[in-house]
């Protein structure tokens, strides 16, 4: 079976799981246009910088790209995060961004996809592009 | 001035900022041979399958790459990162994780950095390259 | 002044410098709205499996990042590319190409773009994001 | 059967092959501590600026990867370039550029490699990090 959106009994698995709750990170919405992350940037993520540090942008992006792709598998695969490659074009300031993931290339064995972040002011904070290994995942 | 080695209450400054608090990472030593650091991973790093999340590992790789970088720098000079590329070669499984980081290129604005991350076992977790823009940074 | 679409005379000294007419690559358009590039994959564009060496495509997701950039940079700036990252996620066949660069981000020194090489059948063939840095050209 | 060196015979397949031939590029010696290439750049790998294209570049260190990494798999294996990363440091000037790979990570499917490509005055022009997949060649 494949799914055409996540549901929202298995976001909410993502959303209560260890790092999800750690930073405060949490995905929105799952299908098979992408997904949709959103994080409020507080002091406790920043660097001596005073802005977000790239774990915890980097981090939104592999989720992201992960749940982007899950929505795309069927419901008993898993995806583990090969590479991913990100670029940071401006600061996480405090306040709320938000990430978007989607497909690139939805291979049999491996899977290619992207996301990006923006900023409440609408500029882009980070953009990636990360590779995927499928395998089978007991319905996780 | 040239560093050769970061003052520990530059460390110390790096260990309290409110990311490396958050999820508990520190940096043990950053001088001309490159950065050491080291993190314990507990449940609350984990996504839904209990391993370490590609953040924390990817935080780690870029605090990694960015203190090596800035041991070799002046000392009133900062550095952000421009992009990063991660590899995830095994899983981090619960226990304590060892990250170094190590210079390839300083040139005079953009320097190159990679970082590996070590399981208890030896076996490596990750490996990284990274690009950084250096700027002028009023001794932080 | 800022090119609204790069002339036709600058296309042209691109596809007469010598790795485009070596490896019989021609960038046929580049504006506000991105590259669109060509070439058609021939036996001495392969390895030892018959397919495009991973150079060929390489250097074609390079080339169409970089003319979508100075399609959006004043007509005295150049760029170098400091680096790039490439999915590769179908082979590249015998037969023409097709690459397409857009931008990600203009930043004031560095700016980022990505592009897509796809094959005759639609196929996506790779996916790049890349990182330049602008620099004072002299109308090069 | 795992091979400690490529054969002589083997590297001369590599280096006959259509895109090695075109752009001049030659493997010297893969063996069980990596790969080591070279080539002379000159006018016809440049693009507008007078310097090595992305692609030369980018060329010689998918190559430099892929047999560190066939030197150390089974003489029946062959491997393919899921993505690479390059950092360009320095200017790829016309003369001699040498290229050497190494393995970062043998995994069963997927392996992970490095690059690296010097100038003539030892300075660094560029620096990879790629993924691979591994498949059964029949002897290619």
């Amino acid at each position: 079976m494949t799914t055409d959106a996540l549901d929202p009994a298995i976001l909410e698995r993502w959303n209560n799981c260890g790092y999800y709750t750690l930073v405060g990170m949490r995905v929105e919405r799952a299908d098979s246009d992408g997904s949709l992350f959103r994080i409020e940037i507080t002091p406790e993520h920043t660097q001596l910088y005073g802005t977000a540090h790239g774990g915890i942008i980097a981090g939104m992006l592999d989720a992201a790209m992960a749940l982007a792709l899950l929505a795309r598998m069927p419901a008993d695969e898993g995806c583990a995060t090969i590479e991913m490659k990100a670029n940071f074009t401006a600061p996480g300031n405090p306040g709320e961004l938000t990430g978007t993931g989607s497909v690139i290339d939805m291979g049999r064995r491996i899977a290619v996809a992207r996301a990006e972040i923006h900023g409440p002011d609408g500029r882009i904070v980070a953009s990636s592009q990360g590779t995927f290994m499928r395998f089978a995942a007991g319905g996780a």
